[in-house]
C-alpha cells in the first residue's frame, strides 16, 4: 500500500516547514521571555535533571487514582529536596524546579510563619521550616466560613494558669476545610481563631502556631480530628491533600501565638507593639508572581494548540492538493493567535510588576504606604482579570484542537483543571471586584483636590475627568495601528465607569462592580503594556522588536473588543457611519490582520517559549508534530487495553448479550 | 457549648422558610415541567425504582478510578435491561430511565441500521440490536478525520469473486477512533468506509456492518486490531469506552453493506435505488432532544446553586443579626437566576421542537423537504447554542458557590465534564456556525422574489428587509416588559447580520460567521419563547402563568443583553440620551428587577424541576439544607482516609522530615 498518502508521515513535514517560515531569531525571544539567556540556560538545566528522572515521569499519570496521584506527588516533594541536595541548588534554583513542576505540591509552608513571629518563636522554628524539618500548613477557611474573616469560629482561648491557649472547634462549621497539605502531610499549622481573653472578651482572629502530627509517629496528635476533603472537580489538584481538621480543646504553650503585631500578656490583656506595621508585600509578590504564571499557562495552551493546528488538516483542499492546515482558517487561527499575545503580555507583565514589588518593598522605609495600598487592591483586580481570561484561554485551546482536545492526552484539561480554581480561592473573584470599586470610588471623589501628577499608576486613567479640555480620542484610519489610540479608549472607559458608580445615588446595578473593576484594571494594564512596547527596542534585536511589537497591539485589540459593550454605551465607539453596517468592522478586520500577520511566526513565537515536550506532557503538542504517533502510543498504555476481553464481558456484558438474543429469539 | 449559635443548624431552617415563601404551586409547575401529571408519576416511579437499587448507588464514586467506573457503567447498564424486563417497562418507560441517568452508557445503538439496512439484513438483524443481542457502534471518526466525512480513509473494496467487501485501514490515521462503546463492549459496529469498486474507482463513503467480537468469547476476531482510546478530559465520559479499531483486510458479505440508499450489484456496478429518499428526521429529533436535555443539565446546576446560596451565609450581618443569606446579594443572584431562566426555556423549547418534528416527519409524504432542510440548519444553530450555553451556566453555577463548587461533591464539575464535549463533537461549533449561515445567506439571497408569508418559521427575521415600511422598534419605558420589543430588536439584529455578510464583498471578518449564527439562532428561539408565553395561560393557573412569565420575559431579556455589542453596533440599541453615561442601564436594570422579582420564588421554581437528592447527587445541592452535614459525611469516605498515616509517610515524608531536621541542626 505504498502508494497510499499518509497524513500521519505529513505531520512533521508540516511542522518542519512551519517552523522553517518563522522570521524571528527564536533563541533571542526565548532569552527576553526567559529574564535573560543566563537564566534560561538555568530552567534548561534544572529541566534537563528533572525530566531524565524516572520518578518525574508523566506516562502512568493520566491513569493514576486520586490515591496513586497523591502518592507520586509526595515522593515528588520528597525527591525535589533530595536533587537540591546533590545539585546544591539555590533558592533560585529551587523556584525554577517547582515553577516547572505541574503538581500541586503540598511542601510550601506559607510565609505568614516568617511574617509574624516573634524572634523567639523564629529562632526555634524558621531553620526547620525552611529546610523541611517540619511540614506546615495554614489553616484559616473553614467548612461554614472563606472570606470573611472575622466570622471564623474557631476559639483560642488564653489560660492565665498555665499560659497557654486552648484551641477549639464549637461547631461543625468550624471545622477547617480546604487546607492545602493538612490531610495527610503537615506536621504543623498556622491556625487563624479568634481570641479570647479571659472573661470572655473576643478580641477577633489572630494567628497560632499549633502541632498537628507527632514527629515520631505521624500520627495525629489528640484533640485533633484530621482527615482529607475528598476529591477536587474534574480531578484537580489530585495530588494535593487538601483536608479538615476539628480541635477539641487543645492546649498550646503561649508562645506559639504569632504576636510581632498583637499578643497577650501572661495575666491576659490585650497589647499592641508599638511601631507594628502589617507589610502588604508578601501578597504583593504572590500575586504579581501569579501574573506571570497564568502566562506561562496560556503559553502551554497556545503552544499545543498552534502546534496541533499546524499539523493537522481538515476541510477544504488546499494549493497543495491535501486539505488545508486547520491553522490557515481564519475563524481557528482568530481563536488561537490570542493566545499568543495574553501569554506573551502577562509574563512580561508580571516580571515587570515583580520588580516593582521589589521597588516599592524597598521604598517602605520612607513611611509611604498609600501607593503599596493601592497597588494591594490593583493586584485584586489582575486576579480576576488573569484568572478569568487564563481560564478562559486554557478552554478555547481545548476547543480549538476539536475531538482531540477532549482526550486526556492533548494535556490541557490538566491544566485547566488546576487553574480552575484560580477563579474562586484567595478570595472569590467577585468579592475582589468590589473592593477594587471600593478604591476606584475613594479616588475618585478625591479627585477635585487632586492635581493630576498626584494619582499613582494605578489611578492614572482618572486624569481624563480632572483637564477639561480633555476629550476621548476619535476614530481614524490610523486608529488601530496606535497603542495609544487603544490604551486612551481603555483609560476613557474606565473613567466614565467609575463616575458612573459614583453618580448614581439609588444602588448601582448589579454587574456595575465587575464591568467598573474589570474596566480600571484593564486600563491599568493597557498603560503597562504601552511601556512594554516603548521598551522593546532596547529589549529586542529590530526584527523580533517588530514582531513582539504586532503581538502586543493585538493584545491592547482584543482587549478593545471585549471592551465593546462598555464602549458602545458610554459614546467611546462610534456608531457605523454607514445606516444598518458592523461599526465594528474596522477593529474586527484590523485584529484579525495582525493575526493573519504573526500567522508565519506562530510556531516561532511559541517555540519561544522554550517548553520540552516533558513539560507539555501533549501528544497533540509534540515538538516534531507527530502528533497520531503519539496520541497512538499513548492509547496502548490505557489500562483497559491490557486484556482484549474485559472482565466486565462475564459479570455484565454477556447476561445482557444472553438475555438479549433469548428476547430476539422470542420475537422471530 | 450549648450556647454557641450552630451555622449548620441553620440550613434546614432557612430552607424551611424559602421554601415556604414562595407563591407558587410546586407541583403545578412541576408537572408543566414534566410533560404532565400523568409522565411526572412514571418518571417519580422509575427514579424510585432506581435510586433504591444498590447497584446505581452513587456515593463510592466520586472515588473510582476510570477503570472501577466503567466496570460501574457495564454492570449499570446489563441491570437496566434486567430491571426494563422484571417491571414490564415499556419504551417510554425505558427512555426515561437512561434519561434519569448521569452516566455515559454504551448501550445505545445508532439508529442508523434501522433507517439504511435493506429489509434482509433488519430481519436478521433489528431485534438483537433492539434486544441487545448484539452491542453495536458507528464506526465514523477516524485518529485523522473528523466532521470531513469525505476525507476518511478506511476502504470497502467490492471483491465480485467471492461477493464480499474487503475492510481495510491503510494508514495509522485511517484508525477508527473516539467510537463510543467500540473499546470493549461493541460485539458489532456499522462503519463508515470508501466503497471502492473492482477497477479501483473510489465512490466516497458508504455504511457497513461489521462483526467485531465473537458472540461466544467476546473476544476481537482476526484482523480487527480492538482497543480503549483512554481518558478523556476532566475525568469526562469515564464510564464509556471509547475505542479505536483497526482493520487488516477483513472482509464481510456483500449483504453486509447497508444498500437501502446505494449498493452494488453482484458484478461490482454501483446502484441507486429508485425513490431513494435520505430522511434528516432522525437527526432533527436527536437534536431537539439535546435542546431540552441541556435544559435539565442547566437545570441541575441552577438546583443546586440556588440552594446552596439560600443556605450559605457569608459576609455583611443582616436584619437577624446573622451574616445574610448569600443569595440575597445582588452580584450573586444576578448570576444564578438567570439559570433558572434558561432551563425552564430548553426544557419548554426542546419538547415543543419535537412536537415540530414530529409533524415535520408526518407531513414527509406531501413530498415537501424545504422546511425539514431548513429545520436540520436550524437544529444544527441550537446544538451550537445549547452547548455554549449550558457549558457556561453549568460552570457559572460551579463557580457561584465559592470555593465548596470546587469539591467533586458539589456534583457540578461531573455534570460539567460529561457535557463539554457537546462544544466539539457531533459537528465542531465553529463548523456549525458556517452551515447555518450558508443557509441563511442562500434565503436572503432569494429574498426579492420572495413573498413574506413563504418565509418559513426559522427564516422568519428576514421579512424586516422586505417591508420598506419597517423600522427597527425604539426604546420606550415600556420597551423591557414587553417581550415583543425584544424578540424584534433579535429579528432585527440577525437580519442585519446576514445582510451584511451578504454585502461584503471582500472576505468577512473571522468572527462574522459565529455572531451571525448566533443571531440568527437566538431570534428563532426567541420567537419560540414569544408562542411560549403566549400558550401560558392555557398551561398553568394565573398566578403560574404570572411567574413564568416573568421567567421567560427574563430569558428574553438576558439574550438581549449577550447581543449588546451587535445591537449598538448596527444602531439598533440607541445611545444614552446623556453624555457619558450608561446607555445599557435601563435594560441591566430590568433583568435585576426581574432576578429580584423572581427571588421569593427561586426555591419552588427549582423545586419544581423535581429532581430528587439521587438525581442530583451533591452534599451543597441538598434538599432539606443540610449542606455541611452532608460535605462532613462525604469527606468522611475518602479512601485516603482509611488510615491515620498515610503509606507515603514511611516512603516520602519520613525521609523529608529527617533530611530537614538533619539541615536544619546543622544550621543551628
Amino acid at each position: 500500500m505504498s502508494r497510499v498518502h499518509d497524513p500521519s508521515k505529513q505531520n512533521a513535514i508540516d511542522m518542519d516547514k512551519a517552523r522553517a517560515a518563522a522570521s524571528i531569531n527564536v533563541v533571542d525571544v526565548r532569552n527576553f521571555l526567559n529574564d535573560g539567556a543566563a537564566r534560561w540556560r538555568k530552567r534548561e538545566k534544572i529541566v534537563g535533571i528533572l525530566s531524565t528522572d524516572p520518578l518525574f515521569d508523566k506516562s502512568k499519570r493520566p491513569f493514576q487514582n486520586r490515591q496513586q496521584q497523591f502518592l507520586r506527588g509526595e515522593s515528588i516533594s520528597n525527591r525535589l529536596y533530595e536533587l537540591k541536595e546533590i545539585h546544591k541548588w539555590t533558592q533560585e534554583d529551587m523556584t525554577i524546579a517547582l515553577s516547572v513542576m505541574d503538581e500541586g505540591l503540598a511542601i510550601s509552608f506559607e510565609p505568614v510563619i516568617d511574617l509574624q513571629a516573634t524572634p523567639d518563636l523564629l529562632s526555634k522554628y524558621s531553620a526547620l521550616v525552611a529546610n523541611k524539618g517540619i511540614l506546615g500548613c495554614y489553616l484559616q477557611t473553614e467548612l461554614g466560613h472563606g472570606s470573611n474573616v472575622n466570622k471564623l469560629e474557631t476559639t483560642a482561648t488564653y489560660l492565665p494558669q498555665t499560659q497557654e491557649f486552648e484551641i477549639h472547634s464549637p461547631t461543625l462549621t468550624s471545622t477547617k476545610w480546604w487546607i492545602g497539605a493538612l490531610g495527610k502531610t503537615a506536621t504543623h499549622g498556622v491556625i487563624q481563631a479568634k481570641l479570647i481573653l479571659p472573661g470572655g472578651k473576643d478580641m477577633g482572629p489572630h494567628l497560632f502556631l499549633i502541632q498537628l502530627r507527632s514527629l515520631d509517629t505521624h500520627k495525629s496528635l489528640p484533640g485533633r480530628i484530621i482527615g482529607d476533603i475528598g476529591p477536587k472537580a474534574f480531578g484537580g489538584w489530585a495530588s494535593t491533600d487538601n483536608g479538615f481538621a476539628r480541635f477539641d480543646h487543645v492546649r498550646i504553650p503561649k508562645e506559639n501565638m504569632l504576636s510581632k503585631f498583637a499578643g497577650v500578656t501572661d495575666s491576659g490583656e490585650y497589647v499592641t507593639p508599638p511601631h507594628a506595621k502589617m507589610s502588604f508585600s508578601g501578597l504583593l509578590y504572590f500575586r504579581s508572581k501569579m501574573v506571570t504564571n497564568a502566562g506561562w499557562l496560556i503559553a502551554k495552551g497556545a503552544t499545543v494548540s498552534i502546534r496541533y493546528a499546524t499539523v493537522r488538516r481538515q476541510g477544504e483542499i488546499g494549493p497543495d492538493g491535501l486539505e488545508r492546515q486547520t491553522i490557515s482558517y481564519p475563524s481557528l487561527h482568530a481563536r488561537i493567535i490570542p493566545l499568543l499575545a495574553r501569554a506573551y503580555v502577562y509574563i512580561e507583565l508580571g516580571r515587570a510588576l515583580t520588580k516593582r514589588v521589589d521597588d516599592l518593598a524597598r521604598g517602605l522605609s520612607s513611611g509611604d504606604m498609600s501607593q503599596l495600598a493601592e497597588m494591594h487592591v490593583m493586584t485584586s483586580g489582575l486576579k480576576v482579570l488573569v484568572s478569568t481570561t487564563g481560564i478562559q484561554d486554557l478552554e478555547t485551546a481545548r476547543r480549538s484542537m476539536g475531538g482531540h482536545g477532549f482526550s486526556a492526552f492533548s494535556g490541557i484539561g490538566k491544566l485547566y483543571a488546576d487553574f480552575v480554581p484560580a477563579a474562586t480561592y484567595e478570595g472569590e473573584n467577585f468579592v475582589l471586584d468590589q473592593q477594587v470599586v471600593r478604591a476606584a470610588l475613594k479616588t475618585f471623589r478625591g479627585l477635585s483636590s487632586t492635581k493630576v501628577p498626584s494619582l499613582s499608576i494605578t489611578s492614572l486613567y482618572l486624569r481624563h475627568l480632572l483637564d477639561k479640555d480633555s476629550a476621548p480620542p476619535s476614530l481614524d484610519d490610523q486608529a488601530w495601528t496606535q497603542p495609544t489610540f487603544a490604551i486612551l479608549l481603555l483609560e476613557w472607559r474606565a473613567a466614565f465607569l467609575v463616575q458612573e458608580i459614583a453618580n448614581t445615588t439609588s444602588a448601582p446595578e448589579p454587574t456595575a462592580a465587575h464591568r467598573a473593576s474589570r474596566a480600571v484594571t484593564e486600563a491599568f494594564v493597557a498603560g503597562r503594556v504601552g511601556e512594554l512596547i516603548t521598551g522593546l527596542d532596547a529589549a529586542l534585536k529590530p526584527r523580533e522588536a517588530a514582531v513582539v511589537r504586532k503581538v502586543y497591539l493585538l493584545f491592547l485589540l482584543m482587549t478593545v473588543e471585549s471592551g465593546l459593550v462598555d464602549l458602545f454605551s458610554f459614546g467611546l465607539f462610534p456608531a457605523s457611519r454607514m445606516q444598518s453596517r458592523d461599526a465594528t468592522r474596522g477593529l474586527r478586520l484590523a485584529i484579525a490582520g495582525l493575526c493573519k500577520d504573526l500567522l508565519p511566526e506562530a510556531i516561532g513565537l511559541s517555540d519561544a517559549f522554550g517548553f520540552t515536550d516533558w513539560e507539555l506532557d501533549s501528544a497533540l503538542g509534540a515538538y516534531d508534530g507527530k502528533v497520531y504517533e503519539a496520541l497512538w502510543a499513548k492509547a496502548q498504555q490505557e489500562p483497559l487495553n491490557e486484556t482484549d476481553v474485559t472482565e466486565a464481558y462475564q459479570t455484565s456484558i454477556r447476561p445482557l448479550l444472553l438475555r438479549g438474543q433469548k428476547l430476539a429469539k422470542a420475537k422471530l
